[in-house]
């Protein structure tokens, strides 16, 4: 009889291979059945044992391949099948993962469950673009949303306290609201000329950034045609993309926005 | 004469070497010259070649070595020397790590910055938990601030947007204030029942947790005499630390709380 193992519950980060923490690059190469979701990159994939099972439990907005019960079982069947499981996950997955619904679920069933915690978009993919998730005397802090939700759900988040220039706010999943997002930020009392960026499949190579403002920011993804994954990032710290300065908000007179050196040009506007 | 190579702001996750990414393992391994902070670990700062030139830039509360001038102006001299240059930052460092500062600091002076993300400690210390930041019917987001402001001054949050019971809310650095803190929170509207926890060098050897709620955690840190650095993780999702659901919550009527099986008796409390 196999030793019991426990089942990783792993995150890949953003995409980039080269973003794998250590432990998790070591696992998905031990790992006999690898459970992916359609965030994990092929590039990624990739790095599994040639030999190993793999399964897609990918959900795509409105396409679930397997809804989230299926999922949970299969991963405690695959579990008292024995082998090495691994359960990946884009980003982290404990932020806006499921994972730990899947962890619990497991638990509560007498699985071992270890969790390797990933980089997550909202880190990955703003710190190729230079912007800082806070930044002294522009975002005392930030704060993740998820801008995702059924089809036939109104969004339901508390737009009086997302609405706060002094908090960099990220949105996951942000492409298909994206408009009413940004309209209700500023009818919630965010300047329109607040800085705002959406970011597609950030650090892979179908990489696609739209840098604008809450009031812009809708027709530029439009006009660029992004695809999910988006993440929204909307507050001032969003101007220093590309390690310049944007004038934009000095001139627009944001409040506390800081002069800062301009450099060039702002880079993908 | 040189190739000029870009300077490297590197974050190395919440302590634990196996949490570093593979490109943040790779460059640290080929630096010539590490400047690092006090929160990155021995253990990493191991992985260095060992004839790196090694220099501590690390800002303990309160005994500052280098203040952030003197950092800037330190590595944007070590980049003019040439030779790979890798700054390093505990967690990562565009969250709360000032290394927004540094990068444009060394843009505005014609050096090339590239910024490799790290795990958060947000995200690295509740993993080993099993502490969800987000949670279906728990926490519909998750937000980060720091705890920690000049000896002199008080601390400046939004006390009634942070006392959210549907958002998570981590505070970085959160030691010294953590009773003010918690006070606050429950004077804006959480209950006192709320699940809090205090993680102090989370995924090191010298990791200690305490597990309670918004009424007794200070007590919980004097008692067990926590040292920095300690993240507080304060909201329904710290109920599910070591897989199981705790049944305070429930047992208090926390609004919201759903009840989930519960397993053995709560690990660490």
């Amino acid at each position: 009889m196999k030793e019991p193992v426990p089942v990783y519950l792993v995150g890949t980060g953003p995409g980039d291979p080269d973003l794998l923490t250590m432990k998790a690059s070591r696992l998905l190469k031990q790992a006999d059945v690898v459970v992916h979701d359609r965030l994990v990159s092929p590039a990624i994939m990739a790095l599994a044992r040639a030999d190993a099972r793999r399964i897609s439990a990918g959900k795509a907005s409105g396409r679930h391949e397997l809804d989230q019960d299926e999922i949970n079982a299969l991963l405690l069947r695959l579990a008292r099948e024995g082998g090495r499981v691994v359960r990946l996950k884009g980003g982290d997955p404990l932020i806006f993962g499921r994972g730990g619904e899947e962890a619990l679920f497991l638990r509560a069933h007498g699985i071992r469950v270890e969790v390797v915690p990933g980089i997550t978009s909202a880190s990955g993919c703003t710190a190729e673009l230079g912007i800082p998730l806070t930044h002294r005397g522009l975002a005392t802090g930030v704060r993740f949303v998820t801008g995702h939700c059924r089809e036939d759900t109104p969004l339901a988040l508390n737009w009086a306290s997302l609405a706060d220039p002094d908090t960099t706010l990220v949105v996951y999943m942000g492409l298909s609201n994206a408009a009413e997002i940004c309209a209700r930020l500023v009818d919630h009392g965010l300047h329109p000329a607040t800085p705002a960026a959406a970011l597609a499949s950030g650090t892979t190579s179908a990489r696609q950034d739209c840098l604008g403002t809450l009031h812009d920011l809708p027709a530029r993804i439009l006009a660029a045609g992004l695809r999910s994954p988006v993440l929204l990032v909307i507050g001032r710290v969003v101007a220093l993309a590309g390690g310049n300065a944007c004038q934009l908000p000095e001139l627009l007179g944001l409040p506390g926005f800081r002069a800062l050196p301009a450099a060039a040009a702002m880079e993908h506007v």
